[in-house]
């Protein structure tokens, strides 16, 4: 799509008023926006939001990068928050409780992808905390950039209090989208594990990894990255774009993480696979990427891509990493920054991720 | 390398006479050529060549294809023959014995994949059958389009005799190629299994996926190959460049194999794959693969590469023929007819593998 869609806001259903921060056409500045929550139904829950975690994806969407925006457009899918009202028939949880939502409200529940706890794979599409169409086809969804949000429960996951509650928001997205693919492979003591790019989703990668025993390298090109990466745990550091420390990488690890959005150079990093070894890619850049048949074969090397995890497995995250201690470090802004968080976020100059307190709204 | 080497036979070390075939200079045809083989060492047997497979990758070496070419070369590593003498420390096999040689003569035996039975992966590389470097860097190999060959037996399969043999010959490649991955990624009944490509490598994965009990669907640009594919066993034939047959194939194999040694659109199978499902390729074409992101990310999908096999999984394919009556289907040849039979093969006009009667030399 080249041309960006504006939505009108249906009302109909709707009649818990809030107020959040949108965009209202591609690639503006966030600002304030009026609009209503439905009613809480039988299974939903209301939720207070304290805290918004600022993901990459927001500032795809806002541009309108993946062609699938609608404005006005609430970003935010990393929601920590209070409930407040629970529907009629809402077991899991009771007003007061702390909860978190992440990337998706609902889907299907039908296919065998939901069936198997798999929801993000879910064959009709998951529907997304924001700019998605619900499963009516026509309520548009708003994420967390606002004060209030209706989730049905088993969308909903528990949040322990034992934790900084600003530092956990980031592991409803930058958290679990690592820790999926960590668990899936199978990343297990003593694997020699590699993460490409330290950003959000790669110093999440770094503390799970560490936490699983494995042997850490940190693949960077910003030699800035180094103290940090071994402040979070790591126990390698290696500048790609010195020649000298790559020399040593071929056929080194068992499994690597790719977090890297913008394009960059699969086979450099696939040759570092050992044999049987999988990369996993999970930043999705625009361009395709360029994979020689004799650099998977010669050694049985596999590629693949995971995108964010089912509640279940979420769930099983955020109980880890309160047993853990594991969060994310933030920096949490009033939602009025909301804008020159996105310019510092661009030049990565974020240690390792904006959240947004809500009671600045 | 655009210019291509002539090597020198060394003859020091060699005082079997023998003959074979050889190209003389990249992209000649093959031609009547004398040299000598070892006497055996003690671990080595002496093999009278009865068959030899004409494998795709012969032509791509006598064009030098690869830029490893080393001339004169005598191809041919889809060998059957009988031992004739042995060495005196040989304890697997006696003169008369029937056996095979495959894709490599020799391999470190020291590395990771050595001692796990995986030299096909040798950190060093595995010495291939023809136009190498033997452990010694110098002494160079010749191939099976050739009347003896001496081999350690270490890497000498037993072959059984209750087979046809000019259709056990081209296991040794086409075979475990294609035996391997389907093992190794563990395809089992009822598993929804696409094989891309019906030639030698194709027609020996759908003989090895039916007999696992998938449920196999051959997807192929000929509609001319649809009466073979059943015929060979599948369950399912589909056209790939008819919209109408390719709409209902999305999301629907576990695992696909590709043995397309051509360029070709990957994204276009790998949206076949169900959630987790893997393509695997094995037709090593020159041109990378473009893979989007999004097309691995989305149902989790896995891209891999394998080559031929270890010599442990290839007596166990071949124990495996002999148990299930599994063979190569073929055109038998002489070998004076090996340059019209290069001409016939690039057409992909042949049922599925010609094999060369040695006793024609």
């Amino acid at each position: 799509m080249s041309e960006t869609e504006v939505m009108p806001v249906d009302t109909s259903t709707r009649t818990i008023p809030t107020v959040g921060y949108a965009a209202y056409a591609a690639s503006e500045d966030l600002a304030p926006f009026k609009f209503d929550r439905r009613e809480p139904l039988a299974h939903d829950v209301l939720i207070e939001i304290l805290y918004c975690g600022v993901c990459h994806s927001d500032l795809h969407c806002i541009r309108n990068d993946w062609g699938i925006s609608m404005f006005p457009l609430v970003p935010g899918h990393e929601i920590v928050g209070r409930v407040t009202r629970t529907g009629d028939h809402v077991t899991k949880f009771k007003a007061g409780d702390t909860v978190g939502v992440g990337v998706f409200v609902d889907s299907c529940r039908e296919c065998e992808s939901c069936k198997e706890g798999l929801e993000q794979y879910c064959e009709k599409g998951a529907v997304l905390t924001y700019s998605a169409f619900e499963k009516d086809g026509k309520t548009v969804t708003y994420g967390g950039y606002s004060r209030q949000i209706v989730c049905d429960e088993k969308y909903v996951l528990r949040i322990s209090d034992g934790l900084p509650l600003e530092k956990v928001a980031p592991l409803l997205c930058a958290g679990i989208t690592t820790w999926s693919p960590l668990r899936h492979w199978k990343v297990k003591a003593g694997d020699k594990v590699a993460v490409i790019g330290l950003g959000g989703l790669g110093h999440m990668a770094v503390k799970f990894a560490v936490s699983f025993g494995a042997d850490v390298t940190v693949l960077s090109t910003s030699a800035s990255k180094e103290k940090d990466a071994l402040r979070l745990g790591a126990h390698h550091f290696a500048l790609t774009n010195d020649e000298e420390q790559v020399k040593s990488l071929t056929n080194q690890f068992n499994f690597i993480l790719d977090t890297v959005a913008g394009t960059h150079d699969y086979n450099f990093y696939l040759n570092m696979l050992k044999r049987d070894g999988t990369m996993v890619g999970v930043g999705l850049p625009n361009e395709p990427a360029h994979v020689p048949a004799f650099t998977l074969a010669l050694q049985r090397r596999n590629m693949a891509g995971s995108i964010i995890g089912g509640i279940a497995e979420t769930q099983e995250m955020l109980d880890y990493c309160a047993a853990h201690q594991i969060t994310a470090d933030v920096e949490v802004i009033n939602i009025s920054d909301i804008n020159k968080a996105f310019e510092r976020m661009e030049k990565s100059d974020v240690k390792y991720r904006f959240v947004i307190d809500l009671a600045s709204l």
